[in-house]
């Protein structure tokens, strides 16, 4: 073969590769940039036998905070939205709450007094919109909430608000023999209605804060199971990393967050022998999402904010920053 | 083809069936019975697309209690074995231990003294033998003990008196697409540590009995789990109906359980709607088991009973007894 032939076969080598290369990128909506490198060298080194970094399938643990890392937060998270929306139906099936604060105040519309609503207010308000009722009247619920209610300013529903990018994400490590929970300081029932169809996570796969139920027979003499007001997990800090031992037994191997609530999950998850890796999504696109938190000149908020120490620490420890702004190409699938 | 070949075919055809026959059981260590009968089609029923029975993929969750339902039970429950066995070393680590009650009672050896021990006593032993220390270290000497423990009436490790017809049942289910899962009353940190080599169920899939853990840093800065005595699920009666909810957030579609702390799990798994079935194991065999429970003529004991209120549910509501001595051909893998 001579060297004209060589050359030939080297340009269509070229011109294959390309295409093929496209086809098989895993991250489709990623930049090609730091995050996306340090993701796609993670997944490879632990999944291929005989790298020093392999790690076997069954400890495969990848989870997921929700809120503001796989969809967004911002101006309230959903299960808030849920529980100020499920109010009038509440004060419809108990008349008197209709003259008793915090109801009133929400039963008002008035969004200038409902900002002033306190911890304490919340708590009543999740009390009467979470519990209460059997397992299954919530699921119903939440499902039918879920279908009907719209993000205020896109008008979409909150399955639709996903980031695409994270959605890739998880379907990437899943082809790779990862098995994805969600870790979130948001409610474990709550989000488990939706859970599959919105991320392909069923609900034995997500981990939340969670009040308990109570066993009990219904008029047919069938077993009821009632959700109660009593906490049993508070899926927020500290909590994250001990739900991770409750509900699942093992140490992430790779675990996605946002916020203060997650710094002690990303330290477990970092703190573990062999390959470990910890990422920290940064709201910093004021454009296409939101900017807050740490983001350069934008005042740090009270929902979805982790702080300067914590982006220090990440900083420091070598987690990955996930630039919103610079790492994704687009951030929700209806983007064009 | 005359008449003789194809008698010759045919008797070849029954040659042949016979042992592909036998090959194909997927339940050979059970008699023909009713209770095999009620496991094989169940499983046919529920994972025949079209069949009015199936249950899809997601939703095929299976239930274990352990002990006494996958693995013996008497004298004592193994975790009990752990707790005193390992009071040894804890009083070695800290000595003034040595006069106070109930450690003295269990370092003297004396059996009748020990049978005496309180609920309370056996609380201050698992305190002390089962929390105080990091998940890892629990981890490692809970596995250290399982390699060296013997069963005092066989002589063998604890894992290798597990019950082959459930071994069986376990393998079956699961190549028929059920996530199985045991719901035990032992501790959930305990079981975990041996259950996937045990019965090839993952830590994720044990629920136990557990107590909360607690983060902090250690002095290299990494973050510690901390085992605690504060209870956060008694999976035991309706704890199992309740701790199913909590950890896997589904309800079973099959259930096996052998005593009183199972009575919940399995009206819950049969008060589901669809296709459900509960099945209760009788121990009565005492000359290859034991004899205990409601089984004819013999005294009703503490551990691992369950009453005649009980067995008399079962047969009302249709759930399937499981006669040791008359379902199962062999008990143990050891067994010629």
């Amino acid at each position: 073969m001579n060297s004209s032939w060589l050359r030939l076969a080297g340009a269509a080598l070229i011109v294959l590769a390309a295409p093929l290369q496209a086809q098989s990128d895993p991250l489709p909506s990623w930049n090609d940039k730091a995050a996306k490198k340090a993701i796609v060298e993670f997944v490879k080194a632990t999944t291929t036998a005989g790298n020093p970094k392999f790690v076997p399938v069954p400890e495969r643990i990848a989870t997921f905070d929700q809120d503001g890392t796989l969809w967004v937060e911002h101006p309230l998270y959903s299960q808030v939205m849920y529980i100020l929306e499920r109010v009038p139906a509440v004060v419809k099936a108990k008349p008197e709450l209709a003259n008793t604060e915090p109801f009133k105040t929400v039963l008002s519309g008035d969004r200038a007094a409902m900002a002033k609503l306190t911890d304490r207010d919340l708590e009543i308000l999740a009390v009467a919109t979470l519990t209460g009722m059997s397992v299954e009247q919530f699921q119903s619920e939440v499902s039918k909430w879920m279908a009907a209610a719209r993000d205020p300013r896109w008008k979409k529903p909150y399955n639709e608000l996903t980031y695409l990018p994270m959605q890739e994400v998880l379907a990437y490590l899943r082809a790779n023999g990862y098995k994805t929970y969600i870790v979130t300081g948001g409610g474990q029932d709550f989000v488990r209605v939706y859970a599959e169809k919105t991320y392909g996570i069923p609900p034995e796969q997500v981990v939340g804060t969670a009040t308990g139920t109570s066993y009990s027979y219904g008029k047919d003499g069938k077993p009821v199971l009632t959700k109660d007001p009593k906490l049993v997990l508070n899926d927020n800090n500290a909590g994250k990393a001990e739900g991770i031992h409750l509900m699942i037994g093992r140490r992430p191997h790779i675990a996605f967050g946002n916020t203060a609530g997650d710094q002690q999950m990303l330290e477990y998850t970092a703190g573990g022998d062999g390959t470990r890796l910890s990422l920290l999504v940064l709201h910093d696109d004021a454009k296409r999402e939101y900017a807050y938190g740490p983001a350069k000149g934008l005042p740090d908020t009270k929902v979805g904010a982790f702080s300067q120490a914590l982006y220090d620490e990440a900083k420091k420890d070598g987690w990955v920053i996930i630039s919103m702004k610079d790492d994704w190409k687009r951030i929700f699938a209806f983007e064009k």
